[in-house]
């Protein structure tokens, strides 16, 4: 069985708020030297009946039809053998 | 500088009604042969001032501390120069 770990992120110019309190947060906690703090979303599909290829393929087609919006996020997508 | 790509997913024994909306989503797109469909978090953090040692271990006291909740969720920690 093949799976799709799917990483969704804010594209770099779009405004992450989620991420800003998360960063007080851990500064708060006394952890110094934080550049910046990005929230994304992280999918893993366990897929079967299909080889590598078609699999990056069609992960490829989910994420730019119904998981990510590609008008403000970017994603990344690695296939592994499970 | 450095950064920490933390994956943070749901334990397997936890249910995750999220993934499976967005499986039963994608099967009604038309794809078949979906065995399961898991939904988490993904965090950077760009870290200044540390090695590769010291910002795995602080990510990974991040995560026990604020970021995961260890009772229902598994993360993994990866260290990346930017």
């Amino acid at each position: 069985m093949l799976k799709a770990e799917i990483c969704i992120t804010l594209k770099k110019t779009v405004a992450d708020p989620q991420g800003l309190t998360i960063k007080q947060a851990l500064e708060s906690m006394g952890y110094q030297g934080l550049e910046k703090v990005r929230i994304g979303k992280f999918i893993i599909i366990e897929l079967s009946g299909r080889n590598k290829v078609s699999a990056q393929k069609e992960a490829e087609e989910m994420c730019a039809k119904l998981l990510a919006n590609p008008i403000i996020e970017d994603y990344r997508i690695e296939i592994k053998e499970d």
